[in-house]
């Protein structure tokens, strides 16, 4: 393989096998050369040519999830055959039932452990991910599937809660007490006009977030 | 007056010399040499006998309103004469209907802002802070007048939110706004069988949040 002949290919095969090396051994056991021995045909040296750092690495990763999660988001904002409400569950259940998010986020997850990385993404959890809902729960409010006068409040609130309050990392719960914490924020959504979490929605969340306890 | 017969009595005068200062040039603006001219008869080398930097005056000004705050919080959970959900709200009373204790927030909340600071502060509003709120919802649920399944996810939100969500520094908002969200906190306390903010509480939460923005 031509080196460098198409800088896209390659780093788009350093991304895949890192990413497989990250799931199955984790982030920090995994070392540069575990992903020359994994490639074959790179050396260190091609590597570090494209990614300057193994952290570098996860975060052209998270990048990518993030990309992928907007286009997503798009599809399912183009949709004209479902209302507000379903939209907003289906975008729900793309982010916790995606098993590739879902293995990443497992891989993240300790960086949130540094309070730079912490207080990055609470910045990001407050200003910009409310803007993935809040449409959605303007749309249901518009089409009567979400009876909410507050759909700023809803979607600040589940940006914060489920990336954070949900998390047994940061407030360490059994499958139980997890799924009392669902119900209960499950209730409170639903008595501020937006129902957004039924029983199906309740039993994945529990799920996802028990899967970040392995 | 001999320097250090009473090391407390002197650390006591520093303190009460240095929160007036805070509170009215503000702490960035406030030098040791302030603290200097505003006693009279201590040099600047007395006051760093006592606090190795202007921070620790602050901490030690922090570290005291907390201790303020536990002798209060006993006072409240010994009483008899009231039931769970009263003593709640007394409490939440206390923290934001307290002056000193809101001067000194407004002084510290540029701190918040430091990563590692916030980060300490999201750990003890996770771990330590609902242990203010359960035990009095719990007793509410013994003597019936907090009728809820969620005494811990209600303690739990409680500290979080009304610490991070709450305040415009982090989630900007006009007054109106504001009330919208107190709002709508209320609304999902009392759904989940937490109904501690009546109008009363919603008006002076509303009053001191804004107050931050000062």
């Amino acid at each position: 393989m031509a080196r460098n002949a198409h800088p896209e290919v390659t780093e788009r095969r350093i991304l895949d096998a890192a990413q497989g090396i990250f799931f199955t051994k984790g982030y920090e056991n995994t070392s540069i050369q575990d992903i020359v021995d994994q490639l074959g045909d790179l050396s260190k040296g091609a590597i570090y040519h494209h990614f300057k750092s193994k952290k570098a690495i996860l975060d052209r990763l998270t990048e990518n999830d993030w990309q992928a999660a907007n286009a997503k988001y798009a599809d399912i904002a183009a949709r004209t055959d479902i209302n507000g409400l379903a939209k907003l569950r289906l975008m729900i259940q793309e982010s916790i039932g995606n098993e590739q998010h879902n293995k990443l986020n497992q891989v993240s997850i300790s960086f949130l452990d540094d309070p730079q990385t912490l207080a990055s993404n609470l910045r990001f959890w407050a200003t910009e991910l409310p803007k993935r809902w809040q449409p959605f729960i303007e749309e249901g409010v518009r089409d009567g599937s979400i009876p909410t006068a507050y759909p700023r409040e809803a979607a600040e609130l589940i940006s914060l809660l489920s990336n954070y309050w949900l998390l047994t990392h940061f407030y360490p719960a059994t499958r139980s007490e997890l799924r009392h914490r669902v119900t209960c924020l499950a209730t409170m959504l639903t008595a501020i006009g937006v129902p957004v979490f039924n029983d199906e929605l309740i039993d994945l969340t529990v799920s996802f977030y028990m899967s970040y306890n392995a």
